[in-house]
This record gives C-alpha cells, structure tokens and sequence, in this order.
C-alpha cells in the first residue's frame, strides 16, 4: 500500500503529539514539517522526518504532499487553510479553526470550492468512552433522548496571557463540551442560555472572562442540556457526561492513573484523576488521525469539518452574549 | 420521662406513615386520630390509637394534646394550622404548606405570633446521606461552594388528575430540590432560569404542567446551581447531588434494593433503584419526626419551618414564571 | 388475627434486640421475659413485657407460651431447649446451640420427638443481600458453582475472656461463613482444610485461639470454596461474598453507614465500612424473627434448625482439626 | 546516545508483540530477527528489521548483538539461553524458562558464571495497577502484611494441544500469581496446598489437567495467601488482587475496554471486562522491555530474574504435588 504523503505545519506541545502519531502510522508518510523555532526544528530531525522547514510555504510549494496538519498559532489558520486549499492538499486543523465565525464561514466555502476535506481537531469525539455513548444512543440504547449533562472541570486554570487572546471560557474551553453535545444528541442547537462567574481567581475577571459556568442548551429535536464547567478541579481533570431518554440512561465517568483503592482506618481511598487533556486523551488523539487518514484514502467524509468548527463557535458566541446581557440567547440570532 | 401527646390528622398513604414512626418512638403517646374515612379510622383503632375521630375539631379541643401532626389534604391545611396554633399546639405539617405565597406568608405570621413551633415536612433534609452532605459543606469538605448540581427523576409521573391540583413540576416535585439547595449551600436564592419540556405524556402537557426541566439558581453567595428533573426514569428513582468548591466535590449517588452484581457474558449487571420514595427516604421520615419530637422537647428551632416553605414555593414560582417568559426572574420579583 | 405468645430469655445484648423487634411485630405477643440480672428485667418491664421474671422455669411451665427465644448464656441453651420442647414450646435460639457435636445431635432428636420447630441464629441468612445471591444462585444465574469465596473480617478482637469460651475463630465467627457457604452452595460440605496465624494480638495465640486464617471447603457438589478472616479490619467490618459458576459470578459487597465520596487535592475518598454486626445486620435480625414466627404460624420449617447448627459445627471442628493436624480433614471424620 | 543492538529469536504471537516495542525504542536497535516459518520472516521484514534469517545461531554469532529477546517455544530456551550467555549476551527469555526445576537451576549457574543478565516474561509485575499495589505494600500503606488474595480467571481454556505440553494449570496460569504473590509480599513461600477440579471440560481433565482450582500459600514471614483460578470466566479475563495487613488494605479491580454504564428498565449494565492478556497487559508488555533494557544501560539487576522463575516454577511443582496427593506439601520438597 502506497504511504499517504503528510506535511505538519507548527511543533508545539500538540503539534509534537500529531507528528509523533503520525509516524507510528505505517500507511503514512511524514515528509516534511515546519516550525520558526530552531528547537522544533530539531525535534523534527531527530523524528527522522526527512525534509525540516523554518517557513510554512515550502509545504504548500511541495507537490507530493497530500495532505497537511496544521498546529500554527490560531491566527496562522486562515492564511494556511487557503493555501493548503489552493494546492489541492487535504488539511487537518487544530482547534479553534479561527476567532471569527465569519471567518470559519469563509474556510467552509474555501474548503468545499477546492474539494478537499478539512478535518478539525475536536478530538474529544473520538474517545473509546464517548465514541462509545454517541453509538449507545444512535441504537436506541437511551431511547428519545430527553436531557444531556456535561460536567468539563479543568485542574487548573491556563496562564491569563492565554485567556486574553483565547476567547475566554465559552471559546477555549467549554467549545468542547458544545461540539460533544451536537455529536451525543445529533440535533442542532437553538438557544443558549449561561451563567458565568468569577469564583477562581480574580486575575480571571479581570482579563474579561469567567472561570465558573453553567450553560444550558435547548436543541431542536426537543432534548435539553446542561453543562458545568470550572478552570479548577482541586482533585484533577473532571469529564464525565450523561444522556438520558426515554428508555434510561447511558452515563461516563473519569478516567484515573491507575484505578487502586486503599481501605483504611480513615475511610476508602482512590487516587486523583488523571491530570489533564493530554493523559485522558492520549488514545483519542492518535485515533483522530487515524480517522482522518482513513478518511482520504477511502474517499469519503471526515468524521468532524469546518460545520462542525462553525456550529460550536457560534454556540460559544451565544453563551456569551447571553452571559452578558442575562438572558437566552436563539442561535439564529449570532 | 413524660410522653410528648400527639393527635393526627389525616391517615392517607403519609399520615399511615407517620402514624407508625410515632408509635414506634417511646416518648411520644399518640392519642388522638381524625380521618373522614371509616377504613383509615379501622386502621388507626387497629394501630392502637385511643381515640379515633372523624372530624379535625375535637384534635384542636384536646387540652391534652400537645402537637398535631398534620396530613390531610393540601386546601385544609391553612385552617388546621391556624386552629392548633390557637390552641397552642405544635404544629408537623405536610409540604406544601399551602399552594400560594400570600398564605404561607400569613402562616409565618400566625405561628410566630402564636409561638407554636411549625415543621414542615421536607423529608429529605433527614435522609441521612443528604444530611451528611451538608455537613461536609459546613465543616469546609469542599471549601466555598461554586456549583451545585441536583438530579431528581422519579420512576412514572403522577395521574393527571394529581398534576391538575398540584401546582405542576416545579411545585410538586422540584420543590424538594430547591428546599435542598437551600440546605445544601446555606443561602438564599437569588435569581432562576427554568427550561421545561413535555416529552414523557403530551396529557401532561394537556394539562398544563411539563414533564422534564432543567432549573438553574444563582445563589447570594455566588454558587450556581443546575437541577435536573424528570417524570419518568426507567431505572428508578435517582436522587443525586454534588456540590463543587474551591477545595473539591462531595456527592452522593443512588441506593438500591439490594447490592449485588451479576457478571456474565452480557455484562456486569445491578438492580434498578430504589421505586420510589417511601423507600428511598423511609428512614427519612422516622428521623424528621424524631427531630420533631425532639425540638419541642428541648425548646429548640424545628430544623426546618415555614420560612423555608415559603423560600422553596417563591422559587417555583419563579420556575413558573421562567419557563412562561423564556427569561431568568429575581426571586424579589415573586 | 390472634397473635403468637412468646417468651424470651436472656436480655443481654442480643435478647434485648430480638425483645424490641418481637414488640414491633403486631402479630406477636411478647407475654413474659426472663433474666437473672435486675437492670435486664427492668428494661423488659420498661418495654412493656407484662410478667418479668428472674428465673427461666416460670417461661417453659406457662400454658400461654407457644414459643420463646432463648438468648442466655450457651451453656445454659439445652436445659432449656428440652424444658421448652417438653413443654411443646416452638424454639428460636441463639447460635451456638451448643460447644460439642454430641450435644447438638442430641438436640435434633430431642425436637424432632416432641415434634416443635427449632430456628438457630444465623442471622446472615436474612441479610436482603446475602438472600438476594442465594436466590440468583437457585434461579441459575451463575449456572454450575464452582468457586466461593467469603471474606469475613471483624473490626476488632473479642475480650481475652470471650475467646477462652467461645470455641476460638472457627467456631464463634467462621461458623456463621461455614453456615453461609453450605446456605449459597446448597450442598454439603466433604472437606475441610485450614490455615490459622496468630498476627493480631499475641494474647490471642496464648489464650489458645488463632486470628487470622484461610479456611478451604469442598463440597459434595464439586464446588470449592475459600473463606478468609480477620479478627481485626482497620476499615471496619468487612462482609463480602462471591459466587463464580459455569454462566457467571455473583457478588455482595460492603454497606456504609451512608455513601457520600469526597474528592479532594489527596483524591477519592469514602467512609469506613459499618462497624460491626449490630449495625450491619440490624435488618437481618429484624427477619429472621419475621421468618420464625410466620413459619410457626404457617406450620411450615423454620429456614435454618437444629441440623443447619450441626453442620457448621462440625465443619468448625474439623477446621480446627485442620490447623492442629496441618491435613485437609474430611467431615466425616468429626 | 548509542543504540542497543538487539536480535530476537521466534516471532510467534508474542514475538511479534516484543518486536514491535523494541522498534517503537528510540534507545534500541533491532538489527536481526530468527524465525523458522516464512511468514514470521516477512513480518519481520515488513516492520524493517534489517537481518531476517531461519536458525537462531546467527543470532549468537553476530558480535553486534548485545542482547536477545527469547520468544522462541519452551523446549529451545535452554539452548539459546546457553549460547547468548556464551556470547555475552543480556537475555530476555518469555516464561517459562523451562519445564523442570533442573534445567532452570543449571540456567541460573550459567548466567550467572557468564556474568549476563537474565530477565524472564512474568509481565504483571509491569502492570501499573499491580505495580502500584507493590509499592503502597513497600510504603507500609497496609502494615504488615497478613492475608493476600488473587482471583485469576481466563476467559477460556487454551487448546488441549498446549495443555498437554504446557505443565498443565499450575505451571502454565497459577505461575503468573505464584509470581505476583512472591512480589507483592516480597516474603518467599514456605508451603502450598491446592485444590484442583475438572469442571469446565472434560476433555482438560482426560489430558491430565484441572481447570478450576483454589490455592494457599504459607510465607515466611507469616503472610497467607489464597488464590483462585478457573480455565473460563464467561464475562472475560478476570484479574484482582487484595492485600490484607495491620493498618488495612490495598486492592485492584478489573479494566474494562470503556467504563460506560447504561441505565434501563432491567438494571445498570457496564460491558465485560477486557478479553484476555495482550489487551489486559498492553502497557505491561511495553513497560518490562523498557526496564528490561534500562537495566542493561545502567549496569544494574533485572527487575525479574531467574531466580523468580526457580521459584515460580517449584511453587507450580508444590501445587501439582499437593493436589495429587492431597496435603500441604513444604516448597523445601521440591
């Protein structure tokens, strides 16, 4: 079997996860990566990856790419989604795919005019646990579905120069917790409604976000859906979701280290969960590019596209108006 | 030590309850039953009662009696009330304490001038691993509180003909959650958001109530709260709650029948919840009207008054008033 | 209904919590107690008994009786099991029925004769969980039995004064999990090997006794068994049982006195379990006088007699046979 | 930092495992691989193994080779173990070393005389659940240890082909308890006895093996141990461990392949646990090559060596003794 022939643009903290992914692949090629920063760089010669790159239009350039994954800086996408476009290259994007909902409205119709796919990096969706409820609900297992809840704690809060240009809460951190909704439930969303308080750190506030939420969504299809969500969990990474129907319910807890328990004169002890996004969704990142290769090769739809990236930012959008101005925001109206 | 004299009213599915939790405490005599129906007079005279009566009056006559434990219908409860605390007797009522504001209002005046003490009968405040909770919050467990989360379905909905006297969803049911929360969190609501839908029984719809919700509270301490209710959960009853602060969660989950596992080819499999609650909280009830007892031995505060019924039926109001206008309402407003 | 006269004696520990469950049962007369110790009569005349009476005779040669309780002291048990069974009084009494084999042989004959019921109590039997998995095993849940395995571990050592006359480990605590095992496997026990140390407390190794043992069972259905104990669980009083078959294995675990996690910054914590059999098989107690009279009343065998008692007792002995001879000894050898 | 040159020697089932995550080493070179069968060969050379040839002498005559992985059947390992100690090659040979206590007695002389080091296959030890349990026993977590129970279940029963060769339960399944008991006590076994019984499939019995046993062990330090074992669980590979001391106890679960719960109607369902040991042990699978070869790097003893093989094996011996002839048989027989 021909290999699939990959370019990976940006090696940082994910786009190093993604390369290294990448190569364990044996129907993949990574030929090429491109990072400013000498130490990347490095990092992606010792990778073995033949051909290592200070700028990102020799990726574009290269006419045995196929396709590219882009983990640039936020700002980076646009520009880069419209070259990889123009040369014909399939992309894979980190998320968010940009700050703007116009903006991802614009990679929609790139994407869709030059025919090549664009698989965005919500890569929650394809955790072995997750994955395993959105089938439990799609055969029935719940029945109509009538409420959804989502609980997304984060163990610590990011640094406050990443919130100042993160889009705050909504749009950097429960923007997951919004695109698991739309794929548990398989209906859109059509209101919004948010409470958000600063219960943290008042840093938070001060750079204009929350760290403390309640969201509620109402979907078209008539479920209902709660989500909660804080950027500190003293007792790790806090992600567990349940659905509900009409026929019972179908629920997912946390994941931890190692699952020992110690019974003692105090009481029964587990240890904390597992620390943070990277552990928990270790497995779900190589999935997702696994899919996304297996999606080029057979030629069909990639699991999670620029809708996808457009429906939760949008919903993000509406959480905050509607923390805002104390009221729930319709999704038609953003 | 003397027996605390105690007379009934009402001996329907909760008065016969009550009735037996009463006779089983060694300091308390309970004289004097009322019920207008011959077959609960049977079962009152075969309990061992003295003096078995169908009309209320001749309770409220007894010089001998010192508290009235009150469970007859919801429209008599304002009179009955007003006549004990006339006659100077201590007052157990069944929730709701009337089904409108100005009533209960009127009802805090009556008692407070009377200097009767008058319970209400939230159950689940007594239900031992929900008090437990409570405790962890105010021993600091979990630090200060930042969100609240209560899930509250019952096993099948009400008859229709139950749901048209009964102020609907969030009076009759949800009403125990807010009384919770309040408990829980040890401040007072200060603003809700309720969605509700009808998806259970479009009958119930028909008659004017919905059959699942999600409830948010906001709280004056900061806390915000989700509460999620249905009528109808296949599994059982599911009582829930988790409270979430700066130092951590604490949270209680379901009880079953029996404890047990089966592990087999299909699966690992256990019973379904508890049905309903006369199970769930049956020692709930022995312990609301011990602590009863035992307040009005002591000259001590009943643990839980008409203030809180008040608080908890403005909240519904206020569900009510949030569903119909698609808006959050301040509780200031009801 | 008339009810069942009964007369109990023995009020110590155990007889006054069968006193308080006889009174609590409608169809039951508790018509005379008896009890060589005045603060043990007064209770009784406090609970309402209405004849109280120092010496046992007084019970075994009142007409009225038609069953009594025996709770005293072990060594008094067969005087007054054949003064009851001449006197055609149905018997409930307290395990053990007796130290020697012989004795309990002579038991089995002596009621079988005079044609009365004898209930021996193993209240295990009546604990809903421990039922619920001899049911599954009788309904074919687990298929063929294969393995059992019983922990059994106390939260803390008897008196030094105890242990010197309770027959040691295998005959005052492993025989109520030799009675379990023959109850869940349903069949009978061939042989028996057991391993015995003495870790917890050295006075218990001078006093003749072990506190800390395995015990295998073999049984003639080909199942085998292992049962491990503990005189001491730091966490309380851990009572577990499994049962693995052909389809399946069934499991009991541990009750708390409520069920509440914590998870903090040090992780997942629970209380520790019950403390011990009082409050852990408060319910059981409560059933197996239930049992006992409904079999009397229905003229049906009581659930577990005189032959039940044999058994485990012999199973004990041979289990102490076991560690002294450090061989698997066959039951018929005892 | 210079690679270590490996050779691996048979690319069964297993081989292939050890193949793929010594390649996955960035700190190893697999420069050659030996397997009789031609497709063992073409997989070996599709992974990119530099030198696949069909006899293993190769191996031991390439002076660049400086360690071997064995995976070759059980009646080549003395051999090949002979020849890499004469080559001063580090081994890494999959249990069992051998079939007789003999040949493993004469391999310890020989590594040790040739001064190489010798780690053998028990891959639990690597297991993080299991691994934890060691060092929380280490830590004093429970006190002293005093009773430790292993459940190992098989989904189902290998081939009756293998179990003519393999040595049967004791030697082929229980050997990996045998370990894990030795390594969580870190005490040496004094005495066995075992129970085995033929209750999954007549055939297992006709070729001379049980599939259904119970197991105790004696340690030298006064800890006693019961494992239990069965050729077929229905509901998957079952794999627990509790280790019972003085200030509590520490226990171990199983892992499920996603820890979904659904709700309905006929009770809670989670799905069954993991199927057999190259899902269950995985990461263990990784983590005893990893060791394996920073023990070489750093000069130091091998985690598991062939002294735990020895005693693995005469534990295994003991047991097969004591069911034969029904009695605990001390391992100083052996």
């Amino acid at each position: 079997m021909e290999q699939l022939k990959v370019g990976i643009i940006g090696l940082g903290r994910i786009g190093k996860i993604h390369a290294k992914n990448l190569i364990a692949l044996a129907d993949v090629a990574l030929i090429m990566a491109s990072d400013p920063d000498p130490q990347a760089r490095d990092f992606a010669t010792a990778l073995g990856i033949p051909a290592v790159v200070e700028g990102f239009d020799p990726i574009f350039s290269n006419p045995d790419i196929e396709a590219v994954v882009i983990c640039s800086p936020t700002d980076t996408h646009f520009e880069c989604i419209e070259k990889a476009a123009a040369a014909g290259q399939h992309i894979f994007c980190e998320k968010p795919l940009d700050m703007t909902v116009e903006a991802i409205e614009k990679i929609v119709e790139i994407v869709t005019e030059a025919k090549v796919k664009l698989q965005v990096g919500f890569n929650r969706r394809f955790d072995v646990h997750f994955a395993r409820i959105r089938s439990l609900v799609e055969a029935g297992a719940v029945g109509e579905t009538h409420i959804l809840k989502i609980t997304s704690r984060d163990p610590g809060p990011p640094p406050i120069s990443y919130i100042e240009r993160s889009g705050g809460l909504f749009l950097d951190m429960t923007i997951h917790d919004f695109d698991m909704a739309r794929f548990i439930v398989g209906s859109e969303v059509k209101e919004v409604f948010a409470i958000g308080r600063v219960r943290v750190d008042q840093a938070i506030g001060a750079a204009g976000d929350v760290d403390t939420a309640i969201v509620n969504l109402t979907f078209e299809d008539g479920t209902i859906a709660t989500i909660d969500n804080s950027r500190k969990a003293s007792y790790g990474y806090d992600q567990r979701l349940e659905i509900f129907g009409s026929k019972g319910m179908a629920h997912i807890g946390n994941q931890q280290a190692d699952s020992h328990t110690v019974y003692n004169a105090d009481g029964i002890h587990q240890p904390v969960l597992l620390d943070f996004f990277l552990e928990r969704y270790e497995q779900a990142y190589q999935r997702e590019i696994q899919d996304f290769v297996a999606a080029i090769r057979a030629g069909k739809s990639v699991p999670v596209d620029a809708h996808d990236a457009l429906m939760a930012t949008k919903i993000g959008m509406a959480a905050w108006r509607s923390v805002k101005e104390n009221r729930p925001v319709a999704l038609s109206e953003i």
